[in-house]
């Protein structure tokens, strides 16, 4: 079975993270929900980073804010595909985070989604992990499948309403 | 062999995803380079990605500017994973396309790069075929070792200048 | 009659929508007003745009928000006018959405108004069909007009308040 | 004939402004190119905004940049339709002609496309007037074949050259 | 007796000018607060700003938000100092109220103020009027003697406090 | 005869500062001009901020780049008007001069122009001399007159040209 | 006994400086915290700055929001290390604050640290007298080894929670 | 003798280093100097942090742009005062290296000067250091003094220029 790792640099992030454990859930995917943070607990992060691999983790998710290292500093220490998740902030709508997620150098990649956008999170995770379970990716097509069908159902209340 | 698919919105994007190109090859991924545009070839777009699957191709990577909806469109398309590929505009930098790639509504993610990031992009799509392809994850972290000693040799460099 | 198709991303634009049709109603213009989402429902999208033409609607208004590609979708389709309206979002104050619709690529313009601009995205529709339809620019200078007076009266409201 | 004035606020702009001019000779449109500024000849502005529907003006494009407010004041005084054309600047790439334009307060909108997007003022244009005059929509309809097959000859050029 | 004119867009802006509005007062200088619309009442800003110098006006206040035109219009049709008093808005904190006031094109200043800085405004007027008016330079240096013993104040209160 | 002193807080703004000089003269207006820094030389600030009335100064224009501080602590000094002069740098156009000059905290007013733009510093200072030299306004005029016309000769030019 | 110097440019900053406050406390540092405006009473900022070294100080903390002169001012006239605090305003979540306390010219450094980030600048002064008070570099070690083990408690909490 | 540590994330940062580099030499402190990536050497940057206090090193200096995480990285492991020093970037003017370096969370702090801002790193560790060595902050006092010596010299020079 397949396992995501999500990471928040504070349990403060929790409400942010929720909607990424719930959808991998929803699809049946194994997850490690974890409290680390790149900069008060970065020997725990080197660890859980190093061993992610060999602990059956396949995807990492990592949400933080403000000057959001986590999923950088993950990401340097493992192959595995790290998904960044950037908090929103006041600074002009967690601009901050997003940048300090995205940007990331040359060598390191991080998966960005967008602020605040952890539904999406969790399914990129589930994308990644359907090109290796294919079950999965019947089961997005699925999903996107009942997205269409309550957009098609907002529409028609909507022209009943008007 | 694992394929991506990588799609520029136009070909004065050329030069963006050249490293992405280079880097797929160098590590043995198969690519198929294609000028699609969402706004100007919207047909070929849905094409290209209904068929994408089952065409062989696992990850894709699309980059554009400016108003770049070209990785939404895509991914709205396909239950693959799509990497968005944010091209550099007099816009702030670049703001506009990475907010244009990033900010994708619940339900389509975007695994999103830097701007103007190429090899960022092709190093993601390494990673995400590596949780199916061991031999990649192996190459990756061979890859990791690789620019350690580059930065090793700088450091070494850089003592000996000064 | 003239006809307006108004398109939202999701049902909950609703409220930035309604001043569009309010004041398309109230020029007595007839609306087409669905919820179709460029990314969740691409083919409702296409289909409502390749024959909108042919339904008898003049000009269209998409209203999104984030990553807003409706409009820019929509307007890949059709030879009508696309009037993109950015809804507003916590990344500074819907910077994410005006940017993401009117900074399209040269070829496939949306003709963009303010965000949460839901009236003046309606105005915006009469003012192109009072190209055609000379009866809507006359209500136009009438609405111009009380417009006008409007202030006026605020202006002498103040000076006797004060 | 129909027939669109362009104005810009100095002749600095003329560069931003011939892609406009030449789309539209090239379907045939009448055009009336001025310089006028909102802030140096007010008086100008007022006269050429309140004949400009009886000296047979369908349709108007603003080019102007910093505090950019041709536009919204050539609106104010016509009920033709005003497409705001914003000029790049050294101010975060032109963000300040945009949001000077697309800002429009409630009751006068300017149809805004992107920065120094002068090929797009133009399309935009053509798109109005094409509501009225089918033969504009159909010459419309072959421009966008032709960007469609220019597109596809990039992309098969590249597939030669990779 | 000196004489300032104070203009706000809409009277929605009051609250932003009431500050400057007490300010006058409490310096003892005559205001004359008008509501005019750049865009919704052209005729009567043209008709305001012409006569102002005639009607004893020297200084001028204008506030308005988001594409803020006002400031600009009304200077370029007089020769007295304008100046401008960008109102908050949601775009990110009143940014395309401040870039639309300051930006001025060569040849016609606006004297720009921070955004809702009503008081402020109504200072920098003072401050203006004090080279012809001494009287008033006088009452600001006692202005800016009592704002000193008020900060010594709580800078005594917080080390009690303390 | 009128007198403006005209700061900068590093002789490399001088080009900036040099059309405001420029203008000045054109209008008879002396000019004392400084290269005074808020934070190199604080007691030179201090000593000429406090002095500058008695010194026969009217009207102060400090220009200044990233956190412009020169405009703010010459007017915390004096009862003068005090004209900001943002000078561009890398960091999003000069965003960071601009709102170190702006932005100030009431009770002490900056009256800003927009980024590197001297001649606007200098016809301010013009204006607002203007309320005390009749003939000062009465050149504006006569400027705004010639401005007015140089437009109209550009205008007529295009029309000639195209 | 190590003392740091706590200035805040109006009482209104408080709650932002109390943090800084609390933390240097908890460290055993003497706080002497003062409203002094670099503005409004620009001869006492000047003051104190000057005797800081000679009164016993070793650090200064500066908040201020808006144009925020205060740190820069202070840093202008001692050669003691002077953190800048920004204070969160409405504009665009304190960026204005930010870039007019970081962006300081050459020669005259301000150590800033992030919005509203009162914790932050107690810990950065810490930090900074460690280097001469061993005592607090210990105990700046047992700091992290505690928010360490508050981060590590949150991540048991949560692993037992879901 | 003092020594501050050096680190830069690429070499290709070493033009913005410099700067800090030679202040540091005029002023007497020693410095090592060193290439070292918080992504792409984490052991590394793990190993030097660790060690820094022990080998003698008393602030650290750490330049990165983008997402610039090696001053975040490198203040999480030791109890020094870290100095961070955003390099100029294409997004906005470096604001991506200054939010990914200023917006640290509560708890670890990093000293933030301004963009490309390498002598005032530079000259922030002397005023850090000379609480500690009194020759140091003589020696910035004389600094200071021969800044001001330089204003005045070229305020002169203006004069007889002008």
């Amino acid at each position: 079975m397949a396992k995501v790792g999500i990471l928040m640099g504070s349990k403060s992030d929790l409400d942010v993270v929720k909607p990424a454990v719930s959808v991998l859930k929803r699809f049946g995917v194994e997850t490690e929900v974890r409290v680390i943070s790149a900069h008060r607990t970065p020997d725990e992060a080197h660890e859980f980073a190093a061993n992610a691999r060999e602990n059956g983790i396949e995807v990492l998710i990592c949400a933080a804010g403000k000057a959001a290292h986590l999923g950088g500093v993950i990401a340097s220490l493992t192959t595995l595909p790290v998904i960044g998740l950037p908090v929103k902030t006041d600074m002009m709508g967690g601009l901050d985070s997003l940048l300090s997620i995205v940007q990331m150098p040359s060598g390191i990649p991080v998966a960005t989604v967008g602020v605040n956008a952890g539904e999406n999170a969790g399914l990129l995770a589930i994308q990644i992990l359907g090109i290796k379970y294919p079950e999965l990716a019947q089961k997005l097509a699925e999903h996107k499948q009942s997205m269409r069908e309550k957009i098609n159902a907002d529409d028609k209340a909507l022209q009943e309403m008007l």
